[in-house]
């Protein structure tokens, strides 16, 4: 039921026109009682304009109603596509009776056109006509662009629900995320505690999803609290609840990006801090001939190495070890297992490196760079 | 002629079974009168055993000798790797009358494989009975591994000269160089004068290639002076030397990198500094999305303006220009140009863009990603 498994969200998804066939406008709207709201963004200093008109609106920690399209990014659009977005939030806020400055925005697509504004104002009017108790799945379709298919998540709380839908499929990572998320929940939560417990969520779900090491100009997550449960979670409930629902869609992100035939977790334990575990991880899911041996079935652990050995992380190289898919394949920075003992036939592929230099970890998820993905992206916007 | 058109010295290369086919094993000999020496290596923290002892053997800024050998780097072999490499210098060392600690060694190929020390060391014995005044192509093309061709160089100086050679397809991006190679000089020169010598040259030339973003654990590249010239060039006249030999070096690899349809030179202008020029131009070189962009003639500025976004470089979005091949596709962050007018069928790319922050620049050579690359690095190793 995606946003609108939450008590209190309406959503709606429409087709306008913006891309060649399929639904590209979607709206999810907030009917309370309360209008509470977080949201976090690309750290891409080059930020499409529906991201600073969002970031703006989530100043006053209010969210009444969110407008998707997917068939243009409406980046690097000047001043003319901030002023398509506030347009598209006046519109929508016409439709509903409400403030336009409660009105977030996201949008995405090629970047560097201007939308096509009379198809997306009639798609928000339309949305707004078609607003259901039951539109969350038309809303999380609408925002496909590559994605294959829909993503949505629920996640059930004690008397209270999360809700949550996301799209993404290249341009997939992190500067805190990498794609469109709208997450919705009927517990009662001030702006405060919501941002708190989405920061939280994303800090170890999207932010750690790194595709193909493209930063977007896009990258949003709204959390929208409706409070109509009448139940107040703990912050460590609400923040368990999101961060579920966060990880839920991420590992669904890395399940259908771009070209891939496989889901990689890389798990590096042994580390003197989490942010070296991360950096460590990092550098293996961004290294080009790692990708490439996954995609030939290839344990080649002298690439893992090499890529560990870019980093600043604390670890001494003839103290490394890596197992892949549980095969030990390096002990002490050289050979150990035998490579054939492997079985990368599968899609699912754990790749663990123990740094031995201390005992903090981070799972970073990627994929293997195919031929699908160079022939995708090769010819995505001629 | 390779490393021996400078006076002074003589090389081999021969076929020792490395490889399944083709030359595998070089020397390259200084004969002197004078052996300083000097060399940069890869700042990778994971280190191949050759460039442990190599960085060794410099730091006495004497080398009378280099062994070097595809068919394998060396690299996570543990302590038996650096006591092969330790052999292969001994062996050296008898057959030339010389002691081992004046021996080179640079290896290339698998990671984390031993050598077969049999073949090498018998190869070592066959280099050093081949060496001749015209040795140097044969060494050059006993240093391949997925090259396609010999990379040399020679630069004449006044009554002196450069010559060098490099190999390097894949594993293509600086921590200083990328690959191995060795320039010769007949020059009369320090070791201290032919280390700034060299560091000059690889900052501007080697360190400046960017082909798949991923640093090698072996790179070295090793500059011998035999001072047989007579000649002293001033330090200025000896950089110039070394950077053209360098550039020209650095451009064949570009050229022959694997699996490359487009050569691409990444020219970073208005910088507030030269470190945020190469900063700006490295990150373009690394993403993906424009790289496949590349492969598929698509002259897709959003994505470069999206990877320019993820530097800490000074720039402001709104004044960001970019020019594919001479169009100016985007002006002040936005669509400026068509995009149809960008010829892209040749294989040569040159990227502007113009950060408008300041007056410094850099170039960064790279090469796109292509479907042949996937495939030579997904069935390298088995």
């Amino acid at each position: 039921m995606s946003v609108t498994a939450p008590k209190g969200f309406r959503a709606a998804g429409v087709a306008a026109g913006l891309k060649a066939h399929g639904l590209d406008v979607a709206l999810v709207v907030n009917d309370g009682p309360e209008a509470a709201a977080a949201g976090v963004f690309t750290t891409n200093r080059v930020k499409a304009a529906p991201v600073l008109w969002s970031q703006q609106v989530l100043r006053a920690g209010v969210v009444r109603a969110v407008v998707l399209n997917s068939g243009g990014a409406n980046a690097c659009t000047g001043p003319r596509g901030f002023q398509d977005t506030h347009a598209t939030a006046e519109r929508a806020a016409e439709a509903l009776g409400i403030g336009a400055a409660d009105v977030a925005i996201c949008s995405t697509g090629l970047i560097g056109e201007p939308l096509p504004m009379d198809k997306l104002l009639l798609g928000v009017d339309a949305t707004a006509s078609a607003l259901a108790e039951d539109g969350g799945p038309a809303a999380a379709e609408a925002i496909m662009t590559t994605d294959t298919r829909p993503k949505t998540t629920v996640v059930e709380g004690a008397g209270w629900r999360v809700g949550g839908m996301v799209k993404g499929a290249g341009m997939l990572a992190p500067g805190m995320a990498t794609m469109l998320s709208v997450l919705t929940t009927d517990a009662v939560a001030s702006a405060e505690a919501l941002d708190a417990a989405l920061r939280a969520a994303t800090r170890v779900s999207f932010d750690r999803v790194d595709s193909d090491g493209c930063m977007s100009t896009n990258d949003t997550v709204l959390l929208l609290a409706s409070g109509a449960s009448g139940v107040a979670p703990s912050a460590a409930e609400l923040a368990a609840a999101v961060t579920a629902a966060c990880h839920d869609l991420a590992q669904q992100l890395v399940a259908d990006a771009e070209g891939a035939t496989k889901e990689v977790a890389i798990e590096v334990v042994g580390a003197a801090s989490e942010d070296d575990a991360v950096e460590v991880g990092r550098s293996i899911a961004r290294n080009n001939l790692v990708k490439t041996a996954l995609f030939g079935n290839d344990p080649n652990w002298g690439r893992i190495l090499a890529a560990v050995g870019t980093t600043a992380a604390a670890f001494e190289p003839d103290a490394l070890d890596v197992a892949v898919n549980g095969v030990w394949v390096c002990k002490g920075g050289a050979a150990a297992e035998e490579r054939s003992a492997v079985d990368l036939s599968g899609r699912a592929v754990t790749i663990r490196v123990d740094l031995h230099a201390g005992h903090d970890a981070a799972t970073i998820w990627t994929n293997d760079l195919s031929h699908a993905y160079v022939h995708e992206n090769s010819a995505y916007s001629t």
